[in-house]
């Protein structure tokens, strides 16, 4: 059984070291698949982003996700199923966890973790990845009911998070800026299908926000330095600059609504 | 069986990697916990207080620490089993290991590893990780006994590391900077229960260093730049800045003196 | 059985997490070794020195790296077999499996996996990590035959990658630079045997471009901030500058010509 992991805790620090070590403790025959822990500190929309997209390509266990700013606090602590593969997704209640649940069927079943008989005691007031989450996705990871876990709560009480909705008309998109990466590439939240329906043809020049750029397959078919918009590997359009940053050529920032134009 | 994995080497080239690789070759059946490779070049004084602050979250094993600037001189190096929990710890004979060591009850045996029929040879003089640590630490994980390791060598003869000792007062705490993190977080040697001693009183103002501070639970009640008191993830106090950083506010340094008044 | 994976992803973003995880669906007892992923983008250079370094210490497996400038265009992917150990090499067809190729007594069976029954479908054109290579490795890591996973090719046809070749005479090395690390130590091309063929003695000063420096055999052998010439952990000669970085001091790019002098 797997246990997939998402933080923000960075790698200069012994924090994911110390979470890894906690679940191999508890359940040795476990293994944990690092997604990645460089989320920007405190960037619940980021984890929430890159949780959704990763899952389908993850294999079906638990998934706990530790980006936290209100760690200590009043926000809920989680665990809960969702409806398809029978995932179970592990976390702090600030709706981290939300798309990749909707986009695996909703909850069914929600428990309240906090006083969790996994838990390690006495609970830290700053560190609940290893002495809350850690070893509530570890007993689950081993076998131990969800239910098990916490108290049981409403799905219904969940945090939401609702991301910016695209707008497509005619001759237009309005896409928004869904996550950037370490290479300055732009994912938006629209697909080619979308972009088609609006009028955008591969190989043809567009216009986003106002900038001409190319609509293309791969980063060989525009120049050095030149903007393009293709389909990405999450299949969705994205904005890049061929050994640039498409981010900072444009200033975009997430959430940032992107024009495009045929 | 579990072998973790502290040093400083970083993660940019391919030095970690090897190293696991190597252990991979010789016991492919053990598993590899990496602490973290992010302790500054050489900061023997750091890792040594991480090895001792996340051993009692890692499972029983071998414990293996490469920080080493004297390595292909004339410091030892060298595999110590300890008191509690049957542990044994792998790494240069610097201290690295020692206040771990007495954590676990002190050094029970003790071998020179500089010969080790284990060591991958001709041993390297600059990359002892990969020539001697790690494959000294894969044959321990896979069940081999200490004494075939290498020579023994009287415990009494490693060298130790000695810690500052915080100074308590009736109104004044006299701490010592034991780490920082990332974040800035700056983790002190006195305890909750010491700081009560000395007229700390949880909610309430204090000074550090004759700047004022509130000494709270939870990042939350205090407000963003201000600085806070707290009981971090390891029982002792600790300064932080909420969404900053206490190092630079502060201008505090490893074993640096701080005064805590109520 | 083992996968090694070796790229220029980072860690900033979940590009190896995700191909883990992919790995981790098709295979589940397949374990991953990252060799590393900080390869500068698109260094197909580098990365090949790596891999042909850390080879000999791998346990023998599935081999993948995966720095591909040219991913989406029209070179191609392959799956390649080398003489010795049995090996599998599996990336980009850019030259970056070549010189690991050689050193583990050449290609003896190619395999175009372009189009692999193993590929994840639709495949992007810009994440073949996940898509293509991943999954090719995860069912060759589990046994699944190389014939399998796509096109026979002609070996020969195969990009190659040659390296500088150094010039040895009796008063002088001429050396390349093969890579260089994160603390700025220059690895070069040729064995201390060479440099004692051209009269380099341990112990003694050399002229390293001009500038005076000390053949030595440990880093504890010169004062900080001077510049020594040693036989490194792969056994070639090397550059440092104790608690500096030679790369800097001598200002050296990869394959820059270094003369040595006794």
């Amino acid at each position: 059984m797997f246990v997939t992991f998402l933080s923000d805790y960075g790698r200069s620090d012994d924090f994911v070291g110390v979470c890894h070590a906690v679940i191999a403790r508890i359940a040795p025959e476990v293994r944990v698949l690092d997604l990645t822990h460089d989320v920007a500190r405190h960037d619940v929309r980021t984890a929430a982003v890159i949780l959704r997209r990763a899952l389908p390509y993850c294999p079906a266990g638990v998934h706990m996700v530790v980006v936290d700013p209100g760690v200590g606090g009043t926000r809920r602590a989680v665990a809960i199923r969702v409806a398809d593969d029978d995932r179970v997704l592990v976390g702090p209640d600030n709706g981290v966890l939300w798309p990749a649940a909707e986009r695996f069927g909703g909850v069914v079943e929600a428990v309240d973790v906090a006083h969790s008989p996994h838990r390690l005691e006495p609970v830290s007031a700053t560190f609940h990845g290893r002495d809350l989450f850690a070893p509530v996705a570890a007993h689950l990871a081993a076998g131990s009911p969800l239910g098990a876990a916490g108290e049981p709560i409403d799905p219904d009480e969940l945090v939401k998070l609702r991301l910016p909705t695209p707008y497509v008309e005619a001759e237009r998109v309005f896409a928004h800026v869904v996550s950037t990466d370490g290479f300055g590439n732009v994912a938006l939240d629209v697909t080619h299908e979308e972009g088609t329906g609006a009028g955008l043809r591969l190989g043809s020049s567009v216009r986003v926000n106002g900038t001409p750029a190319t609509y293309v397959r791969t980063f060989e078919e525009v120049g050095p330095g030149e903007l393009m918009l293709y389909e990405d590997a999450y299949r969705t359009l994205a904005l890049a600059v061929n050994r640039g940053s498409a981010q900072e050529f444009l200033d975009l920032g997430l959430d940032d609504e992107v024009r495009i134009e045929p």
